[in-house]
């Protein structure tokens, strides 16, 4: 599939982007998603604005342009703090405003606008995401989405989700996964590596959405080499051992990887229910990452530790033997295809009232 | 005060800023603050990226500086789907990408940076905000908090949080909830009040922190009669009949007073741990309310439906049987009085290396 190669250049596809509409747009992060053509195919593109620089991160930035790698880097530096090295860079945030204009001033508060000083390679503005050719279950994720509260039975998972996980895992759907995995695609990316014991193994990297400069918004993947553990649902007692080992482990590498600028006890690990890919992975983010991310929000994350403790008092089953709370959007095929029509049954057996009919809405 | 009065310009006060230290960052909402100095005083520099620019933006604007009102000229132009006009301005977040660089692609996905055409009228790249001069107050707000992640173990609650947990249960700190539940303070705001059975019974009312229009920010708080539940940790099996009830009556009254704007299955509900205040209560929010709030984060807020669960896998001490994992500020008490320390020791038993010492650190 030749469109799909990576021998194709954003820069060069982006001159062919044909612009059909906005998917979504969040003022608040600064991002927007436009559904276009290139070539006659659908394609995603994303763009988000960076934050401002910072001076300790263009430290970080020039180690790893010396040749230096960070652990080494790290031990020759100490652990500066970093907050103090902010704004001394041509392009932070008070050297880089070039002009500056006033909107309004009221008393002790003054507003105004201005523009930055940008530079493609030292401070770029935007963050640009394309996905391309994109097939509708990607347009679907990118789409904005009404949410739903469901409380998932052991039965609603064995009758509804583990086959559509089933389906999820098989074909193509997790080729990227083993490609990072086993073939050292994004090879340049991975920030830990243990691939001894396939049991136990796993590789870290960051995540796409992380700009890997801010140390603030550190966002982390770890991805395990076993493949049985499709889920959270998944999980059993017998796999403690293993998750207390790998929170050890992540941890203790994280901090030193990143030159101690995020501490052990600094680091949220959590794991999605539902996950956009079932292959068992960790999100690892700073606990300064701001909240204001779906990703984060209780009903979605479960803590890597919390999943530890919970495992602690269960039976051999472990979370098949609970129900599982969370919030779905209304575009997820799961919802469609038997979620939704469960848990109004579940609302039915708990005696929640569904909305009464409406008979003469305002609306359309 | 001369200082004060609006016959500055941001730009020249901006120009003798003295940058001091930086007081929060946001790298998902791409808003940094700054304490600085200007001629001596205190101030504090808010710089916040803009969203892309739509073209139904640039409209508005056009509307505004012609002096119409906006809703004036909503009216005038009925209501235009703004959707449509994306794009198409040579700001937009398609043509105003001027230079693009690829990061990295990987099969259908392609990363890189950008940067954007800027223009100080038509499109500027930050919003300013100032305030001078600037007092412990506005500092205080402004200033970040760092979070800690501690797993709380039944051991720690009962040498560090119990105690902290009892001296505020003490005096008159919980007077302000007895005046709601039992002398009608706030009656006119009340939304729901269940007293028949002191230990079953609750009250439903608006959060301060919703303005009570917009439903999509729906934020309410149900208040317990009984006062034997301190928090979460109090939580035993014994409880769960009643937390179902609870739980059961919420997801049928909310709905229903708020003319259905709000279903049933789209109200998150949890409990705080820790609490800001330490008498039962759960937070009611529509889904949809927008992540952004820590409050609503993993490690801060427990499902309550996950807590009904929770609590039937465990012993008749509930709660009190298990750890709790939470992030907490190092500004609050129980970090500094005990808590701290305690989890550092639990670094150490688990085998996580702490910070090296910092020897010939570069800042001060």
């Amino acid at each position: 599939m030749p469109a799909g190669t990576t021998t194709e250049n954003i820069k060069q596809l982006l001159k062919r982007f044909k612009y059909k509409r906005v998917l979504n747009s969040n003022p608040q992060f600064k991002v927007i998603s436009l559904l276009g053509l290139i070539d006659g195919k659908d394609a995603i593109l994303t763009v988000e604005k960076t934050h401002f620089m910072f001076e300790d991160n263009i430290k970080s930035q020039q180690q790893r342009d010396s040749g230096e790698s960070t652990t080494k880097a790290h031990l020759k530096m100490g652990s500066p703090p970093p907050l103090f090295y902010h704004c001394e860079s041509e392009y932070s945030c008070v050297q880089g405003l070039e002009e500056i204009k006033q909107i309004t001033a009221n008393d002790i508060y003054y507003w105004g606008v201005g523009i930055i000083k940008q530079d493609l390679d030292r401070n770029p503005t935007a963050r640009v995401n394309l996905i391309w050719p994109a097939n509708y279950v990607h347009i679907k994720r990118f789409e904005q989405q009404n949410l739903h509260f469901v409380t998932e039975t052991p039965k609603m998972y064995l009758d509804i989700v583990k086959p559509f996980i089933d389906e999820q895992c098989s074909g193509d759907n997790l080729q990227w996964v083993y490609k990072i995995l086993y073939e050292g695609s994004d090879a340049d990316r991975v920030v830990y590596k243990d691939d001894a014991d396939k049991e136990k193994g796993f590789l870290i990297l960051p995540d796409t959405r992380w700009d890997g400069v801010n140390i603030e918004s550190m966002y982390l993947v770890a991805l395990a080499y076993r493949d049985d553990i499709k889920s959270l649902r998944d999980l059993k007692p017998i796999h403690r051992d293993w998750l207390i080992e790998l929170n050890r482990k992540i941890r203790s590498i994280i901090p030193a990887c990143y030159n101690y600028m995020v501490h052990a006890d600094e680091l949220r690990i959590f794991i999605h229910y539902q996950p956009s890919y079932y292959h068992f992975h960790l999100h690892i983010i700073n606990i300064r990452f701001p909240a204001g991310n779906e990703g984060l929000t209780v009903g979605k994350a479960v803590l890597l530790e919390d999943a530890i403790e919970t495992l602690a008092h269960l039976g051999p089953q472990g979370y098949m033997e609970r129900s599982i709370s969370y919030s779905i959007s209304d575009t997820h095929e799961l919802w469609r295809n038997g979620l939704e029509a469960a848990n109004l049954e579940e609302f039915d057996k708990a005696g929640i009232p569904r909305q009464p009919e409406i008979r003469n809405a305002d609306g359309d």
